[in-house]
């Protein structure tokens, strides 16, 4: 057994069972063993951001990592901005990155690089493996680095020597650690203070955006009075008809510091403190209102569902969550406008989809139009680097094959990973695509202006316009293998999404936004 | 005037005038500032490997440095890729990284990542500005630092404070160092070995396979027997009719040794003493023949072609170089094979075309096919990161408004940064784009075998196979607004080359090949 194949055993018997890959050379002897060890279902992405976006996708959904298969320095370095993200989402992931042979490095081959430099931004745990007999154990060591908890971006660099000389030894799992319990008196405290009277925002995040988390938040916000609030970009939100509805805190800070306003006490429960997303001349980078005091109920890592469940048996004994009633918004007509898309989705959303959200300054009506549609996941952009929609919703489609993805995105932001397109097609992936085509980096319109810069010259406003020439996402997607329209009434809109929820494979929906 | 306009004002003022950008909040000053500072041309990119890629194909033919603009870490991520090749092509780039404000980086804000971190493999200079007083400064060492020689990249950080901030001081350009000469003694030492009977390899790079240094290098070679060849991957090769015909060192690690067998001295001008591309099993790593003693007449930074013209004064006195005569093929007829493609490419280039040259494996018979055209440039893959044609030949274009570009793409490298299409459109840029479509990762087929990595099975080959569906250039083109055919027999394909070439703007041609 050669390392590559120790390797893949390993992954396989610690349950990483998909790999999304765009391997090079150095990865031939890993490509290889796909065949020789059973086991591994590997996707191929024409493009490196696609490959991280998807891994982040599916972790989010399977709750356990995949592993990624990219080649050398710049492979990883074409997947860095996804990787960013699966970072700030806390996704568990097993990145291998292929590397020159161990005795190659001294020559400085044109694909030489620091890899564990470029990987030192995302990842914390990075190893490279040193000899076949070693790699069962590093991989196994980055599969539990990978589950955390919090999960991480676990990076495994892999020699191509190590990849092909025999004497691998797969090593068996690692025992799995558990989220870390919070402990008694950290629950007493914050029921003593969400007791006190004084105005408190509870603010969930990261694994307390989950049904029974949701739920046991719901009814501490009930009891107290507190004021609940979700993560601006949460990693996974189960929400929908029967599940407590939690406002987001809003990507504007302005917007933000009106939802936080005369708060006494901000309890955080497996969130960060609120920030600005970007500095602005003359405005707060904090968000937490003067004189209120920050509180920390579940830092990430521990178990926030078990503490949100205690503490609501102490402040909260016998009053019922608040659910969101069952209720869709009728099927809008007449011109496909921001709010008419938002309404066809919320109309036509199947039970148990997955929704992926980058639809930025277009998505604003989705929220408030899907709340009360079958209950479903909420993916969003936790990390900020656009280009994260396509490819996640391509992997949470191949974590969950009998639900249906639905791929909220933005026109300038699926540019950046279009190529995922085509992986859904090769898949065969249930993913519904609708671009909210308005020809313009619409979101910098608004930055530009609440920057400060003044009024913009033509110059400046044509590096934010995506017209001249129009993209045309039906012959793009056609162009990957993907059944497309672009349809030119709210009512034809309704049709084709029907249509490409009902039937197997991917669609995309192009929507020129009016 | 704020940093911002300080800092175009300093990059106008020391002749960069042109930058590639893909902006996002954090850069808005600086693109508002494009209005109130005369003199440089933006060029929008929609993924930041377009942006980078384009100012290396710039730099190329410029001679000179580019700007880029680029979004915080996960942007200068998504451009990292094709710095590296830049890098390996030693192209001067002024590479500007937008960043948080100076004060923001505590809260760690989704986008906050260690931008010098990311830079530092590609970007020997790297300075983040701290006021707007120093911008004026730091952006004219930047420039120096850019153009070396040798040239480089050099990643200055733009803080958005420092960008928005009012007491931007311009600089006035630095003074350009110039190529250090060669010693004479050396250049002696050269000669002294070359006319010492003994078997001589002269392998020429970097700025040594211009036209002048060519014809030097020629006359040393006929003067005195001496093998002649360029590196495999050239920044920038001159070659055509009336230019002496330098073969490349090949991709192949063994015909690389062949080419190189019972060489006795090994003499680099400006180039890299060879080494294997990749390592494979049992192979070597160093090409360089054993007992072969190797001489550095110049290295980066040097003054090649005047080292080069020095040796031919002292070797080959009255000795006229070996000029390459015009010949072309005959145009093809029959089915679109990649030996056809080549005919038409040599039959029909244009004087002065700018070639950028991304084939790979379908590219083997174009270096024969075009060796007698009129006289054009050869540009390559200098760093082995693939997905820099589209862009290159973008930046090329630019850089040359009154040459044809020709850009000679794989179908799996086009797929890496195929955005670069939309930018040819927008500026309307005279590109022929010739799609070399075998529908696979064709180099790592035989790259599988190369490593020893035996038979392959299914899923292996799956990995490398890029139809499941086949990809449609002519749809990913139209959907960019660039016109594009897909010819079916070699007699289609010259009328759409030469239709392409003859007419302004972008064009592709999808060459299916038989």
């Amino acid at each position: 057994m050669n390392g590559a194949q120790a390797m893949i055993r390993t992954l396989v018997d610690a349950g990483v069972d998909t790999c999304f890959t765009n391997p090079g050379t150095s990865e031939m002897h890993f490509v290889a063993a796909l065949d020789t060890v059973e086991g591994v279902r590997s996707i191929l992405g024409l493009f490196e951001g696609v490959v991280t976006g998807a891994a982040d996708g599916y972790a989010r959904m399977a709750d356990k990592p995949a592993a990624t298969l990219l080649h050398l320095g710049p492979g990883l370095g074409n997947g860095l901005a996804n990787l960013h993200n699966a970072r700030r989402a806390r996704s568990p992931m097993v990145n291998i990155v292929g590397d020159h042979a161990t005795y190659h490095h001294g020559f400085d081959a044109p694909l030489e690089s620091d890899i564990e430099t470029v990987a030192a931004n995302v990842s914390p745990w990075i190893r490279a493996s040193k000899a076949p007999g070693d790699i069962g154990r590093d991989t196994a060591e980055a599969v539990a680095a990978a589950f955390g908890p919090p999960g991480q971006v676990a990076t495994l660099i892999l020699p191509a020597d190590v990849s092909w000389e025999e004497g691998g030894e797969p090593a068996p799992p690692l025992p799995r650690a558990g989220r870390r319990p919070v402990d008694d008196d950290v629950v007493g405290a914050v029921a003593k203070t969400m007791v006190s009277g004084e105005p408190c925002v509870l603010l969930l995040g990261g694994t307390a955006v989950r049904a029974d988390a949701l739920t046991a938040a719901s009814r501490v916000a009930r009891a107290t009075g507190a004021r609940l609030f979700c993560e601006t970009f949460p990693t996974r939100q189960e929400r929908g008809a029967g599940v407590p509805n939690v406002d987001r805190l809003a990507y504007l800070a302005e917007f933000t510091q009106a939802q936080l306003a005369g708060a006494s006490h901000l309890v955080l429960v497996d969130a960060k403190s609120p920030v600005s997303f970007f500095a602005y001349p003359g405005k707060a980078s904090d968000l937490v209102p003067d004189e209120c005091e920050v509180h920390v109920l579940a830092a990430p890592g521990d178990d926030a569902a078990t503490a949100l469940a205690h503490l609501a048996d102490l402040v909260a004994d016998g009053v019922e969550p608040e659910l969101q009633p069952a209720s869709r918004p009728d099927l809008p007509t007449g011109p496909t406008t921001g709010e008419a898309v938002a309404n066809v989705v919320g109309a036509l959303l199947p039970e148990g989809a997955v929704v992926v959200d980058e639809a930025n300054t277009s998505g604003i009506w989705i929220p408030g139009a899907t709340a009360g549609a079958p209950r479903h996941d909420w993916l969003t952009l936790t990390g900020g680097a656009i280009g994260y929609g396509l490819p996640a919703a391509t992997g949470a489609a191949v974590a969950c094959p009998d639900r249906k993805v639905v791929c909220l995105e933005a026109d300038g932001s699926a540019m950046y990973t279009i190529q995922a397109l085509w992986t859904q097609a090769r898949e065969g992936l249930d993913v519904t695509t609708v671009i909210f085509n308005n020809r313009s980096y619409a979101i910098l319109n608004m930055e530009l202006t609440r920057v400060g810069a003044g009024e913009p010259g033509p110059k400046a406003l044509d590096m934010l316009d995506l017209s001249r020439p129009d993209l045309d996402f039906v012959a793009l997607a056609q162009g990957m293998g993907v059944d497309a329209v672009r349809p030119s009434t709210a009512e034809e809109l309704a049709d084709a999404f029907r249509r490409a929820v009902d039937e197997p494979g991917p669609h995309l929906i192009d929507v020129l936004l009016a």
